[in-house]
């Protein structure tokens, strides 16, 4: 499969995406992108998170660097003041005002506040009429404990889903901290798809070798393990042990804009010892293979933009990328796709 | 007023700008740019300012790097020097020369010094004819003391002059420094025009609140204040108070390149007590004025671009935008507009 | 002669290049460019050099950041190896391979090993065909002694060139250092070419004065200088005092991008008293001026490409600049020229 001059960019803006995690949100506004655009994000007077595009109407300056004043965020240049609408609420110094409000908009977007994360709607256009955002599982129960990070990559949202449901890269890239060892095994991927969602179920994976998989399963035995990518960018890791242990990774991606691509991430799990303990020797763990992601898809950015576009070579065990490139273009389209088995394929792990 | 795409870039060239203070002249070249072209600015044998395009005719490495020698500057690559009208004097090592002298010459711009300031005509091409720079007042007087500063904007000459001279800002951007106190009061502002300049008359207005508006005149009262453009690029504002308090600021700004403004700053001040004092503690709150000023226009500037083009609303407290604009667009032209009053407009400040 | 809106970059692609020195290739990969074409190079099997272009066929992370595995190159993030000729030998986790190995190739350049210097050959697609790199003289023999040094130029290749063979601006850029006493003479340069070269001939050169010319020649007396440009990239300089003194500078260019330049600087030289000793003192020298026509190099491209172009005029005293030019444009479009002499040119050095 070549691709010369051409890039993995799909803007599939009629979806929620997360912009910052809820405790992040407080008193100052908070300056993120969304599809390239800026957009200011703070909490009107209900503390509901409000998403307004990040330009004052009067004299472009950016508004989240103003305050936040009874749930109106206030221009720093002049104080022009707009509410959770986008209307503007306060021209101050203006007396006799003869102007039309309309003009004076800023573009809003839809915004929402779940499980401790705030989502907006990519399409300031078209509302979202009723569609919630994904609802990541777990968080309630009480078994589960649940650890959160976050990154950025300067990379494309496909190019960061690829990577985060890829298993080949692991026993290289992150060699001795995940796969690698000496001794390989030969498992099976089934493929499925539905119409929102594509999936690898691997079956009589071993535990995986390296330190992780030694934390995870100090027994051994054969896991459960299921990467899956679901529309329009959540890439998620299962991995399952029996009844006592299960661990859900679920990587939410936010299209910053075309090469930068924001990961939220939500790892529940439920392990039969020392849930807290391993989670709290996993998290620098975690930290070092993101960051070693992170380094590897900005040179893989660099280079591509160097040769002026991707020129990828896929096998068999690249077995989700051009799957999740197919479901992100037919959404971007707005059209879906029919469920069904997309076969087996045998990795060396 | 929406100008989407667009931006505020007026190019005025047949006019004096300032490119340095006469004090920074001594006897290394400066670098400087005047509508993006860079210039060289040194003395010549008599002392006298001039001012050459900033590359060499031979390998068109910039002249300024160089020294001057008797009034020539030098190249620093191979030596050539050039003197005040930007004619090759001397090429080191050329033993039997056959070429044309004309080839080997560099444009030189029209330089006068007045005031304390090297300024530089505009247009190479079409020489000022008498035209002289704009002679600032009360100078040579006795009773003024004067403040100097400079600073440099990340914006274009328009947005400059215009955050100079508006008022409404002053409440929001400097709030505490100048005036935001919470009383307000409603004046009005008399507006008129002749063929090169624009003026807003404020009637009625009370002493600024705020650290400088008690400095300034610590028994309170009511001031004239007069924000005023005059063309190409002059921001000039006028307070007074009685007969015993007048301070006015001229600031000199010059179009160093689309979105790189210079401004030179004079204030001429006469104060009924302890003016050089009052001058000593003024000093870092201008220049803390200025620095906010300097980011929130830096801020207006990478928003326009990161958009596309200006989109700007404004509304009658806004009062000498569009009317500069319309100066500067109407003298790029070479054209002139008619004098006039242009109404009035009441301002809460 | 003007050339506005034009550079003086010209592609002789069929020719060795050296990309490093052979001291600086060891287990790790090196980054390299030539023609802006990101490279690889390594050590095979046998250790011989390898330069493949630096872009995985996987997902196009650049192979360099990747270690040497039995003289084959790993690439970091999957593991994929390409061997000397840019054939992919493994495919970490591939069990059921179907794909096609012409489609995971990489493009290898060829490459020798030579006096110490890694050369690649500039055009992969028509391989050199028995054509071998210069051969620098004097290095086989013991009585030269050699240095070497290198340095990177943010110029073009003919920029590089040039200022390497010119002498007038010794005495102005290096004032001092080389060139530049009061003492000045009239010589004569003599010039010539062939089908791939030009050289000026000087004619009764004093010792050059300055601290270089002292140390090389204590005794004073008269030097036969030759500055030689030899295509595709040969800077060469050469002095010679009778039979005892001979210092022979060859200086090898990599045209890394259109705007930066490597250079490979070979000394070889034989001196009849002190040789080690003369070469631990000049080093330093020789680093100050190159470090000097590294800045000023760099500041002639910056200010060609604010100007939109050379716009360079020439005296008979650039002797070479011109015909070097000729020279390399001729060799891009596969033309040679004819051998003759060029006539002679007096300088006052």
């Amino acid at each position: 499969m070549s691709t010369a001059g051409r890039y993995s960019v799909v803007h599939v803006r009629r979806a929620w995406y997360v912009l910052c995690e809820s405790a992040d949100l407080r008193e100052r506004p908070l300056k993120r992108s969304l599809f390239d655009v800026p957009l200011a994000v703070f909490r009107g007077a209900a503390g509901e998170p409000v998403v307004l595009v990040d330009r004052c109407a009067h004299r472009n300056v950016p508004i989240s660097g103003g305050r936040v004043v009874h749930g109106e965020i206030e221009c720093p240049y002049h104080g022009w003041r707009f509410d959770r609408e986008g209307v503007c609420r306060s021209v101050p110094a203006l007396v006799d005002d003869t102007g039309s409000a309309k003009a004076r908009r800023v573009t809003r977007y839809h915004a929402v506040e779940r499980q401790g994360l705030v989502w907006a709607w990519g399409d300031p256009e078209n509302p979202p009429e009723g569609a919630e955002p994904y609802v990541i599982p777990h968080l309630a129960d009480n078994r589960y404990g649940v650890v959160r990070y976050s990154a950025s990559f300067d990379a494309t949202l496909h190019a960061t889903a690829e990577n985060i449901l890829d298993v080949p890269h692991t026993a290289f890239l992150h060699r001795g901290l995940f796969r690698g060892g000496d001794k390989r095994n030969v498992i099976t991927a089934k493929l499925r798809r539905d119409a929102r969602s594509v999936e690898a179920d691997y079956i009589g994976e071993p535990r995986p070798s390296g330190l992780i998989g030694r934390l995870l399963a100090p027994q051994g035995g054969t896991v459960r393990h299921v990467d899956r990518f679901m529309l329009p960018s959540i890439a998620q890791v299962e991995y399952a042990l029996g009844e006592s242990s299960h661990v859900l990774i679920t990587n939410l991606l936010t299209p910053v804009s075309d090469f930068v691509t924001s990961m939220f991430a939500i790892v529940s799990y439920r392990l039969p010892i020392g849930g807290k303990l391993v989670g709290r020797v996993l998290e620098p763990l975690a930290r070092r293979i993101v960051q070693q992601d992170v380094e590897v898809l900005a040179e893989q950015t660099r280079n591509v933009k160097k040769f002026g576009g991707e020129r990828f070579v896929s096998t068999d065990v690249d077995l989700l990328g051009a799957h999740m490139l197919r479901l992100l273009r037919h959404a971007e389209r707005g059209e879906t796709q029919e469920a069904g088995e997309l076969g087996s394929v045998r990795l060396e792990v």
